[in-house]
């Protein structure tokens, strides 16, 4: 690295997923928020004045005084960072990517574009090279949705190891998740809702994209793997748990799991990204643990937890993962693609 | 029914349960409360001195005032609910039960007696005969687990039309099912604990003796059904939600499956018992219900709630159930059991 | 009573107010919904389809099936429930008020209207006379705030009996209180929000006027009461807690303020109003309540509870207030208002 | 400093306070963990088998592995931190300092010992020299009750300033203060608890002490100002929130208190202590902040914040105040205590 920050822009700056974005960002050693964009209500506005801060680290003054822009690519950062709104993202991810930018975004809109890496560094660092084959001057990066990139992290490794052919998960997932203001405090407490919409086809189809194979300008899609998912919404701030049944090509031994786990290294560690966890999956042979409460910080928000490991009576094991939702599942897991571009030289003449 | 009503006793009377089994059964039509045991701590003091009475409904002035009694034989009183610690019940239950007394009992311990039968009575009232084969000059009647309960309630109308081959089931259970004081505040506020001791054990083993065929002087055990549970405790006052999966001998449509909910009437149907729901099971079609909060009280709580009914990936299909944990799923069913073993004219001769 | 109930008329049908007086009508011996307003977007809808509907009660289906109508004074029934939004309350209920119909208001709207009565029928029965001076062909009877009307229930027997002074109040109010969506779950889980728009505002005056005597045309405020106000936001579903202390013209002993409660009666318990509690207020002598989830639902949720009465170093007493907010804090309460109403023959002519 | 670390003991060490004496001490520049004292029951076994250790970062593995001892004054450590239970502490924390030992006590037993320190060293940081007519051959120094310490920093600065009269003060505790297990989960869950025993005398009583001057080997009480505390528990895991009425000799302006928070410096800023927080109180202009989930963390949880100042009928000024009552409010807070009574001097001798 040159002793300069790579300038990055914020999409969607004054919604949940952008003020993550700008709370994790603030220290980064590569990039710097050099500008902010906004709805048209927003625009114009000083960002303190735009937006309601729900995080709990104090807004940085640098950014705070910042004017927000609207969303229409004539920013000067050439890294974008995008949170909008999926009503809009489409569209407005598009005009940044054909004028030149490099947008990475967290939003649903794009991620089974044929052409386009829905990436979790640890997992599939090889797919980004699918942003060669973009007919765009710049080009879009996406990452999975926040209850996919926990599961997937915890099953790669066995995934490599074992071949996983069924994969059943139930999820008690955080409030969090659903933005801001999301679930109104009257629904959840004292109370589960069993429903998140469109959560369940999500994390049905999006491990079968990340776990599948680079071909020539596309993804083939790993479709010999099975599996079911259900979602709940449960009173909890922040981590998504959840229970997850596997069966494997051929069984392996529960020690056999444990060490793929304990073992599992992807490329973010090998390039020892900024963001990296150093483990991106932590075992806990507690009978009780992982926690939401307990372990959803762990490795400052990026790494997975897993434990209860278990025979089970109908698929081969059973256990249990838990993942910081907001942090490895948004804002932080969008924050190492970029990473991982910039450490792959796609960013190397934006500087 | 003659004019009296049937003296019963509590043992247990102080616990969480007893005190349900007070509060339930203080207006019932068929039995009058008119003894309590507990521990010897509280024996010899009012019942309104010796317990932190937890239930939402006043303490009744005449129960208020009851001296308690030590758990032992003595009781006037031929009926007896028992809401004992498992760490007593064994003893206690069998010693009432040799003295000539017939126990109605939500603790685990006699369970899986050979000769004491696993009641819901909806769906297994036949089984009740088994109490004529036990060595006790009186007798032993139990309910299953809380979790247990409402499942198989919902599964037992699949089970008759279409025979149940697999059950995957997930719980989100209620902090009330781990009785008073339970789990520490601070370990649930913000949190869901993955873990309750024994529960995914009882819940692979009671349904199949509730699903069993009444042999000679024992339950045949319904092996044939695989099943496979994962328990965990979230922040929810009342109300253990599941999240199933079942596979059949043959696939049924979706519109068999809910005809046989909406159809479903077991024994306490037929006979009207006091404290039968009008329908066992509930079907809701919005797609977020049921909900804790929202469907536990129906049918004052004896009613389990279905919901999600829809094709799954990797079982024929999936749903969720909602019952009342503490009403449905312990005292409610208990006292439910003690009205069949009354309607069957078990109990005619100790009025 | 003829046999005959009187059609009545909800506003704001589809918002939480307007759901709570249906869910509260259902079954009124007196009155019986005909006819629901909401806004132009819901106008000309069927109620269920229009509506989001968040009771617990199952939507009774002759509602359910009702067309909603625009908020114009064209409704058949001549008795309206106003659970209409500050932002449209005041000229729509002027609107039907000038039309003929007898407005029964939660809003804030009209409470300082000079010849608006601001009622609650245990302690200000007689000014309901007030209605007599309106300029309308019919009227408007407004009720106060909902951590209003708790805490004067509680204050008006001491008030008629010692004479009150100084009145020092510190809320904890239920998420309820907030309307529907309301708090977000994320601002308030493992948390307490000290600040409530406005809400300080009106316990520092309604009492005054709801206290004050009635005059010519005219309530005179009652000013020489000095009061002030915090308030709170809790995790708390329904019922507001408040800490209140008291000093009066000379301090009476402790025994005389219960008695005082305890034996509180008004005008809705005279005149045996379906809505009116047995006992406005109830009186808890354990240490540890009234408790909001204990104590709400008492009287059907129409009573007050009071509780830790002590002296205080800084004012003669203190002592705690709970109260139902959605029920007597609000709908519950305005029906009680119609219901004194209709008792003094104001609505005599309208059947 | 050399470069020598003091060896320090924990008693109680596997309580909650203890836990937190760990979790906080585990890199403390000046202080090293050498030895735990716990009941006879844990005595003799490894930390990590004889605590169910409920902090949220890791058990350090130097602490997991030393053996408890009973809490005898055996110690090698001459410093002493007391997280003892109050049934026993009064004994032990004699024994010890009758010993040699320096007691730094998080417990009641000694707050009001006429030659004990009441001890918050941001205010009365001359009470310790208090210690020097202890009888003992080494000392005990306590700290107030966790709702006392958050007051009184905010008083102090004002106090000097105005001189204040009467404090009213309301306070809605968090869960951790109840120590663990604490509260019941079906206790406070959609509730509040308007009571905690003894803590409204501990908040009337020990303001006095604290803010009283130091004498001839005692303390002279402020007995001028007159106090009232109410108490409540809520559903919040840490960070007590309390409202706060103040009445002062002569009134001062709103700009005068906020100057006066703003310029707080006490004695461990001054002599730069490594628990001390830069400013001890923090002032939020915002109308609804601070919040327990907001700030507790504020400076490590060892800072006070206050906001929403404004004028009240009743008293000269109202306002909130909020600190973390694990941390500052006992074991930080603790920790504190021992940092001045090192850089006093106290400690010269024992290294």
């Amino acid at each position: 690295m040159g002793s300069e920050k790579i300038k990055v822009g914020v999409l969607g700056a004054t919604g949940s997923v952008g003020q993550k974005f700008i709370e994790l960002l603030v220290d980064h050693p590569w990039f710097e928020i050099a500008e902010l964009g906004a709805s048209e209500r927003s625009a114009g506005k000083k960002y303190v004045d735009a937006t309601n801060w729900i995080m709990k680290s104090p807004l940085h003054n640098n950014v705070a005084d910042m004017i927000v822009k609207a969303c229409v690519p004539n920013f000067e950062s050439k890294l974008i960072f995008s949170g909008l709104d999926s009503s809009v993202a489409e569209e407005i991810e598009t005009d940044f990517a054909n004028a030149g930018y490099f947008v990475i975004s967290n939003s649903r809109n794009h991620r089974f574009d044929k052409d386009v890496p829905l990436m979790i560094p640890e997992v599939n660092a090889d797919h980004l090279k699918l942003i060669e084959s973009q007919p765009y001057k710049g080009g879009i990066v996406t990452n999975p949705n926040c209850s996919t990139i926990g599961m997937v992290l915890a099953l790669k490794p066995l995934h490599d190891a074992f071949k996983i052919k069924k994969i059943n998960v139930v999820t008690m997932q955080a409030l969090s998740g659903g933005g801001y203001p999301g679930v109104p405090s009257m629904d959840i407490l004292d109370n589960v809702i069993p429903f998140i919409d469109g959560e369940e086809e999500k994390m049905e189809t999006e491990p079968r994209k990340i776990l599948g194979k680079l071909g020539a300008g596309e993804i083939l899609f790993d479709n010999d793997i099975q599996i079911s998912a259900q979602c709940n919404r449960v009173a909890v701030i922040d981590g998504h748990l959840e229970t997850i049944q596997v069966e494997f090509e051929s069984k392996p031994s529960k020690d056999e799991i444990i060490d793929a786990w304990i073992n599992f290294k992807g490329e973010p560690q090998k390039l020892n990204l900024p963001f990296a966890p150093k483990n991106p999956v932590h075992y806990f042979a507690e009978p009780n643990l992982p926690q939401p409460k307990l372990q959803r910080d762990l490795e400052n928000g990026m790494a997975a937890s897993v434990g209860r490991l278990r025979e089970d009576a109908l698929f081969h094991y059973k256990f249990i993962v838990l993942s910081h939702n907001t942090i490895r599942g948004a804002a932080g897991g969008t924050i190492l693609n970029a990473e991982l571009l910039k450490a792959k030289g796609y960013l190397d003449n934006i500087v």
